[in-house]
């Protein structure tokens, strides 16, 4: 296992860190990750099990500041980034400039459209580098994008939300199916790892249990992803995030008007041919739904739906774990591509 | 106490029946509620405190046979029914017949159109006397029916889904500010109690926990009541519930096209005159959003709003406690009104 | 009702505080009680409903800051303190100087031990004028110190988990069937709301949910008030507190060597006995068990037991809502004592 | 793959059933296992996708009927039983007959004593089969057992609540460190899943959510299993079992009095000493200690504790999966162990 790849992690106390570092410590193509702290953080301790006390027992996986020339001793090729999208921002220039690969999780280089990024508030000041590689970035949707991806320097990966409802219109609208004048809905909702290990008011156990709420409505950073990505204006797609009160996962129901009458095994062929041989989609046969339970620990996107009787109106239900097909895993599937490995290398 | 309105409830063992009693038990204007079960009814014990030890050592809540003549020698005026349609439809009668006047908890009576009643499997055979008693049964949507409620003899009260859609509809298609055309989507979840009490695979802890899943997308009862109600089609309305991991509360997220431009406090003008002296609704000014929290544990309809930067598409969040609001409260609501109380007597 | 009692409450922004705010409004020989907030604090907002946003559209719970001649002019006889005990500890003595009687929620004056004051933290210079109240505070166990609260200008309300605990134990120790030598064990468990609202990693969603914890093992603060009360020395007492992923909701799982042999009946009447005619405790008879669930949004303290076939180990269960019966539900029982109203007032 | 062992699985339609089967679906020793139902069984389904919805999508899991010349036929070895004790009483006679081995999951064959079996309810018709049988079964407590475990052709897994006990006391005891005298108690709570997959008024959800609950207290099928594998007689240990409003997990909070005064690295050393080499046992340094989440969804019984400052009163407190090392996950540690391979095979 030692002769495998070289990867390294910055940002491994977070939730999806810590998902992406479990599974690359078993993944068989790859040497033991290094684990990276920013210099001067002091995010709770020197190692890995003082954050998560669940791997106390199992050694010692010690956090080393981050250092470019060490890396480059230790002879690190890719570089995961679980960090805030403003650290992945100024970060992503130097890391590329010593020739390294990189596959961001934030939202740093998703959006190509200025109007987009807008909502992450980048400075104007962006130097022209930041501009070079915003277009570079892969959007490392790995079903969608895998011939690029396979090819790329920086994979920006995509959001959670963004992922179960990319995956969950692509195959309608590519086929011209919808009737994009009636508008899209998502309604999506969330497990709390999503809204990340930062403690707030929010995040408070007592605000979440027994509850459920909606949030960002008509103004989600995820929806300029989801546009850029489906070809999709402003006023062809309304998306609702909700805070729901279980740790992890997300339901998107999604509500479409077909631009012609279909019947229910015509939907289904639409996304059975679309996601022909993709190993990590799992499309559900009416009346079977997908739950958020289903794919829990798992790097399956679920895609299930219900056509009315008109034959017109379709709700479509689409689940991920937004830790691992969310973030982490798609991440893996993602290196796995760069790699010329299999898709799912790391990921069973 | 004991000089106040006699009254019976038939199906105190179930959650929104035991909510209803315990309100009943504290109201200002009732003698003590007399507690029926159903003749070789094997519900679990001779008295409400066998059925729910949390009432246990508060002494004793007998629950006797259902029997016409005791109830009319006790002095009973008015009988509440939380029982399944299919008996309230059988029991109905009879109890009119013995002149008492009922609020019936279930679908049976809710329903005008046999299309819609279609769903409920009530039988061709159904008599005279319940094509009679249809037609006279008024819906008990307080807030929109007062009137007619107030000189009921027969109540149906309405389902919980339906109440927290149509409380939020009714003042924007009454004032005709929605475009129909394009369609009005609820994506409505609800805390388990809304199944009811009856243990199955589906309410197993293990099944709910760390889950969330659609059900009976376009195919559920409620939308019967909401199409009679909002006077929509089939095609106007699309509905889907959710089975949230929470025990009570419902999260409806409503989407409307309008059908002209408007700002914010227009929207909200609309809803603050439709229930202005309303005393259970409460209208929630952008940006505060109603959450399930907020309304468990009393009889509210919270109502809340945000709307598109373009005026034209509208996301409506409307909750209730599903037994409260959305069952017994809302029965005692109608009783308050039936009585010429005051609508919040007993339900502070 | 404005004609009523004046009271004033200082950290109705907590989650006790909140609670104890619903009651006095509502109850029926109150006036409206006054909200305060501390000079300069910036706990969040002008008005309780900022800080709960479940109190919007019910009109305004303005904050108005704490200021001591404001008070005697509005009328305020009795101050409700909410607060970190360190608060408590400097503003009691300022505030019985103004001829206010309080009732203090924290743990600032429930201890007459030095040394069990010590995990407190209370400095050395300490004033005198500390001194002489710390004598003076009566400890608001409701059922067990009635007459000497009835009369006392500060009391001192117990904390969540030594009401549970202390009201189980009482009985079986005044009669002397306890075998001490062989040490009492208190394994309790509480919902999260009793670690507070204040943000923590420890009380973040995902920390909670799916989880148990044991916390503060032989090293918590309540561990003083249970000994003083019961007079029992640290080796006789073993308390392990539990964070439950639930709200609210304290059980306490009580371990106790008979001094004797003795039928399930004899210990039923010890309890019987000793709590005969206290409105807001509930023996349960065997082999019914309360639970948490029985007691939540109640005063009551719910008791229970098992004896083991040798009739000489007893497992006793002890629940109480930790926000009512545990903190601000105690309170107003304290406070019914303290103006010679019935124990129940505005409780039920 | 398909060069390997073996197995067959009759109850993978339960919870610690499905948890089995995906273990040996990706155990690199084994052939694919066989799936069993029994004849007539109408338990959902001809294909364990049909009961576990989850699976569906990821190819067939089919049922076939329990058929002893059809296992032989396919070369089945070793026979899993997630079944019923009842079932297993009668099944394993015959099994073993065919020459296979078993692994029992049920309490069938864990305990040798007559008195301690009286709790299920086995008729005194019990074959001399049934007794030579239990003579001959091997307490799969892997830790405590293992060169006889290795041996064995009947191994009785034990039970999940015993597993988490005895584990912790197993070394104090042997050591001679305890006071029996005093009296061992567990307080033990266990996620729901532990109280099996059919639905009843007790796993109902809204019977569980917001609640804890002891029960079945002095009366525990689990505590026969202690007393034997620890040697402690009925008066010196009480087991106090609890439901947890969570899926999965167990926690037992076990109180010891030390037979004489020990200092913290002391009783670590003894934990350390006593499970040196040991793969799935973790001991926590003092002060940090194991919290349910911290071994979920692995096969780690992690252990910690906490001494008084007397050095003579100890806390325990042990973690477990209830469903793995307390079920499907300790089954797989025996069956490595039967067949000579290391003991973390396809359970990392």
């Amino acid at each position: 296992m030692s002769a495998g790849v070289k990867t390294a992690v910055l940002g491994a106390t977070g939730y999806s860190g810590l998902e992406l570092t479990r599974i690359l410590l078993h993944h068989p193509r790859l040497a033991k990750p290094v684990l990276l702290r920013r210099n001067h953080a002091t995010d709770g301790g020197a190692s890995l099990a003082d954050v998560f006390p669940a791997l106390s027992g199992n050694g010692s996986y010690p956090l080393q500041p981050l250092n470019w020339s060490a890396l480059k001793r230790q002879g690190v090729q890719l570089l995961f980034l679980a960090t805030p999208h403003e650290t992945s921002r100024s970060l992503v220039p130097e890391a590329m400039a010593q020739g390294l690969r990189v596959i961001d999780l934030s939202g740093a280089w998703r959006l190509k459209q200025a109007q987009n990024r807008a909502i992450y508030d980048f400075k104007d000041s962006d130097s022209i580098r930041a501009a070079e590689l915003t277009e570079k970035a892969v959007y490392g949707l790995t079903e969608l994008n895998g011939e690029r991806i396979a090819n790329a320097d920086l994979v920006a990966n995509p959001g959670c939300y963004a992922t179960s409802v990319i995956l969950a219109l692509a195959p309608l609208l590519k086929a011209g199916l919808t009737d994009r004048q009636r508008g899209i809905v998502s309604d999506s909702k969330s497990g709390v790892s999503g809204a990340g290990k930062e403690p707030s008011s929010r995040t408070h156990f007592v605000s979440v249990a027994d509850n459920l709420s909606a949030y960002s409505v008509f103004n989600h950073r995820h929806v300029g992803e989801m546009m850029e990505q489906l070809h999709l204006n402003l006023h062809e797609l309304t998306f609702t995030p909700h805070l729901l009160p279980i740790p992890r996962g997300i339901l998107s129901t999604i509500y479409v008007h077909l631009s012609r009458q279909l019947r229910s095994c015509e939907v289904e062929s639409c996304f059975r041919d679309f996601y022909s041989g993709k190993r990590w989609i799992r499309v559900f046969a009416t009346p079977k739904l997908p739950q958020v339970q289903f794919s829990l620990h798992t790097n399956y996107c679920d895609l299930g739906f219900c056509l009315a009787e008109d034959g017109r109106r379709l709700v479509l239900i689409s689940c991920v774990d937004n830790l691992l097909k969310g973030a982490a895993g798609q991440a893996v599937q993602n290196m796995n591509l760069m790699y010329g490995w299999k898709e799912e290398e790391g990921l069973q």
